[in-house]
């Protein structure tokens, strides 16, 4: 079959021929109906050999979904044609956190995950061979191909608003900063979960903005110290439950320590390569500082139910595999509107 | 000033004079918008002498809203003509939970409250003297005639349902038996605090049941062995994750039973002077019974930013203070929609 | 290999030969090295033909541990010789409470689990087949002889309380009505979850209490009017945060009622066969009623760990398979201290 | 009466004579048993004119107790002679949090608390003005003068462990560097609320380490890398669940982040002036850094509880109030063993 591999460091990723994988005891095949691109592969690409721990090549997609092809022996629960979401960090399956179904989370150092983030074989191939049943996700209704980055830009976001959602009650506000595919999942994902938060989009993108309203944030702001001054007005002076800065970088952390309320949550997604200073001082008082890393299996099954009820939806374009690289450029290029999905079996 | 009291057990409270009180240390006088006219009081003005241990006569009306028309020495925080709520269970102030502001279970044996539930003087008068500022929501901009009944219907329901918001996830399910009052209140604050779950309204009256779906109900069902069905079909055989019992008679507990999901909570606010049998065998493992009380404070402040927002509304019937008699016979004979109001100062 | 098995309907256990399994792909063969007889066997035994839907015969223990035998093809994460536990409820490991780990309350009605309780070959043979290795517990130094009952008995206890333990803080109070086996146990968790709470311990044994004052009860009440006026004595009034029935019937239940707290828990785990009657009423407000089943696999490696650091104990005796039927006769005449476990390969 | 007064900027505090306050409506007079001298008032007396809002006199003293004195008009609940401790942040009482009883995060900016903290008149005088009866907690058979430390040492080392408790279970580890006062207060509080979790204490100082030991850490450890090895070891590579950082210097937050787990938490309390960079990689994934600042009234009731039961104890040491500038002069120099507290009235 054809995959699209990472072949050699600080290169494009190539279209190369494999062998079809065969599952093994309860492995699934999986025909892979769509792989997500994901900015995470562009820093992969450009690393410097040695960077990672990766054995080259293996083919990239982290954020697959598809059709079950072939159950391996005693794999059981699932059965050809069923359409599914492959949940991406694999764990040991046996620590602490991954008995309770948080493989991102697992503690057994070296688990190998698909596609760039772990380096054994993703979804940007006709099939994509995984481990165990309870990776998959049933899809009901919902078009793979459609689907497929609702596991890791829908879970992602996902993860970082359902954990503060207690703190989101009548009179709240949750700021958004950075109103790209995660913040528009985020914005959505706020207004599934709470009914009764206020939800603040910010970014230096006026186009993004318009995008943020129309997935329902309350209101929008572009960046700078007035967006801090309107903040501080909505929330009466006390700031934001919470703030979720999807961009990292020194300005929006600055930004994000200024608007945080006492008790609140700031949390920290963007991978801007900043860090935010947290002493007795600032942000105030008790207002807890993470940054959070995918999701849960269990919460992905919640978000399947999200976009089966129509709550949330992403922009997605397709792609043939055979244009995955140029998919890539375009993303490389900030051309992409929402989510690149490769379909190799279109 | 004009009071509408219970004088006489067993016999209609009575319009009398009485004198207009004066605000001691740390007390505030309230002139009252609204009291509304609860099912409760019919039953304390049925009830036979001795059956309660208050002294008579005192003023009906334990759901009050209005204006600040005077301070007490040392009282602080409010000025004379604010608009405000006045919380209804009044505690020790001392306890642990009066603390923490859930004065609704003070631990101190009685405490005082105004109205029917308590026998101190309440809101079916021209003035109300409330014992502390503690006790005191502004209401900015809503109207005291209006937002009155959110003190004890809305509180009520609200506290019902908060207390199980973090079972109300995506995939999930509440059900409200009964679409009266309480009933579509509960069903606005469902949608307020969770954009996710799936809202089913259950009553004997089709027309309760289209009041519900504006509601805001997903589904409504006429009670019988039908809506058992479909609630188990709805939830895939496994039962909803909150039902609430707002009837608390024998067909309605055994339905809740039915249609209560293992890990629920199966909540009971309604007097309906059944019981539910809890064993081993039912409800479903780990679903937990509970028949809580009114609210908080801190939760009463939600109720009333969720009416700012235009989230939750009351339907609201207005009656002057000589009407009063008039207003109970109509609640009497179930010819009240929504809530009577009775309003002393228009 | 011999293996315990139940064979007709309302006749003791018998002695029986059969295979040794030979485990499939990801199944793990275990060699038993302690299997518990527990009550519900015995209920079972004597229950008449088609009151359960098993097929007989099959083997039983549902609480056991041992060492890992052999490991089926895909198989990962154990060796042959690793000292394991057994978790007991074994589900489809595909729906929400399976995928996080809470497999005693399995969604997919009809998995099998293995003796009494699930109809599936159990543990009171040499080897005992374990379908998948997210069952299997590592036991470290533990002994499987001893740690057998922990999988049942000690989880059992644990899950009750542990979903309780934000109730026991400074100045609280816990009841366990009942000082048998799982009494005793449930005493030392409460000790290890909570330094805090108050302990208290009541039986109609004064045998019972004794041992309950060794394993670290505060308090130890005989069964009565008495015991209720101690209780509300200790707690100001207000009853405790949680009380624990153990057993189950109308005495014991009536109890509950009277020295649970608003805000409690009253958690029933006996299988007396009584019903405790909830309303408006009783018991106090809010109180959460409701009636655990088991507990979960993440749950079981704290209990293990707990049994590590020497926090909780059980109280054991060792029976040959050959008499089996013994045992289980000593346990029908409450003749067995602590817990009576099935050493197969002794 | 006799008052020592922070005078003048820059200076060391003097006695002085000011008049006996007169409580005014709803206020109380409380006799004054003890007064701790903290080192944040050391930070005050040598920090420049202008550098707080504070107008100059004013009696030093935020960490109160003693005996009800004489009750303002109209407040009630309490008797002269009644021993109490007295809550320190004073807030609006009116705001949300202040309404839950967490008066140390009022939203109202600019309200007064006694002593160096608030700059209004504290407890180091025969006399302390308290506003309101929701600031005393009846102390019962605890000596104010012993007691006194614990509204502030003692509450704010038990909210901060308090906060992170649901971490701590079996299996779990909570690391305290820091083993002065409030670090040895910090041991105890884990060990009255969670009985399975294993205390590591950290410092730079032996004799504090040996102090720790018999406060109840498992095991202590001096500073420095060997430290950090030890913790991954005994945490099997992962790190504590809950890091509680009483320095805030850069050595211990580095340290921190060393030892810190995914989804723990992370809680600066040490004013060390420092500040730990949070970005993607660094501390682990959503370990949860958050600085908090004192604690609650409930809190503060909890507090009591346990020191009433022996659980927690304060070393203290006391001073006549003529002595309370040699006390300042100690506390500078290093050589107050646990806390100085000033006794007014002895």
């Amino acid at each position: 079959m054809k995959a699209f591999q990472f072949v050699e460091w600080q290169q494009p990723g190539q279209l190369r021929d494999v062998p079809v994988p065969e599952p093994g005891p309860g492995e699934v095949l999986v025909k892979v109906g769509g792989a997500g691109a994901c900015h995470s592969d562009l820093h992969l690409l450009e690393a410097p050999a040695g960077s990672r721990s990766f054995s080259l090549p293996f083919t990239l997609g982290h954020e697959n979904a598809g059709w079950v092809e072939k159950m391996g022996p005693g794999a059981t629960g699932f059965a050809p044609g069923d359409p599914v979401i492959v949940y991406g960090p694999w764990g040991c399956g046996l620590c602490m956190n991954c008995r309770k179904g948080m493989e991102n989370y697992c503690e057994t150092p070296g688990k190998p995950s698909p596609g760039g983030l772990g380096g054994t074989d993703g979804g940007m191939a006709e099939y994509l061979l995984v481990p165990a049943t309870r990776y998959l996700i049933p899809l009901g209704d919902l078009d793979p191909r459609e689907a497929a980055p609702l596991s890791d830009a829908g879970l992602t976001s996902y993860h970082a608003v359902k954990r503060s959602v207690h703190l989101l009650g009548p009179g709240s506000t949750a700021v958004v900063i950075g109103a790209g595919g995660l913040g528009q999942m985020a914005i959505q994902v706020l207004n599934a979960l709470s009914g009764a938060t206020t939800v603040v989009a910010v970014d230096t993108s006026e186009d993004k903005l318009k995008i943020a309203k129309t997935m329902g944030a309350d209101e929008v702001l572009i960046s700078g110290d007035d967006a801090v001054t309107r903040i501080k007005d909505i929330t009466k002076g006390q700031g934001a439950e919470l703030v979720l800065d999807l961009v990292g970088v020194n300005p929006t952390l600055t930004m994000a320590a200024q608007v945080a309320r006492v008790l609140g949550h700031l949390t920290i997604v963007g991978v801007g390569n900043a860090s935010l200073p947290v002493n007795f001082s600032s942000p105030p008082h008790e207002c807890a500082v993470a940054s959070p890393f995918w999701g849960t299996i269990p919460e992905l099954i919640e978000v399947i139910s999200l976009a089966q009820t129509g709550k949330i939806r992403m922009l997605v374009e397709h792609f043939a595999l055979d244009d995955a690289a140029h998919a890539y450029h375009l993303l490389h290029d900030g051309k992409i509107q929402g989510r690149a999905v490769i379909t190799p079996n279109d």
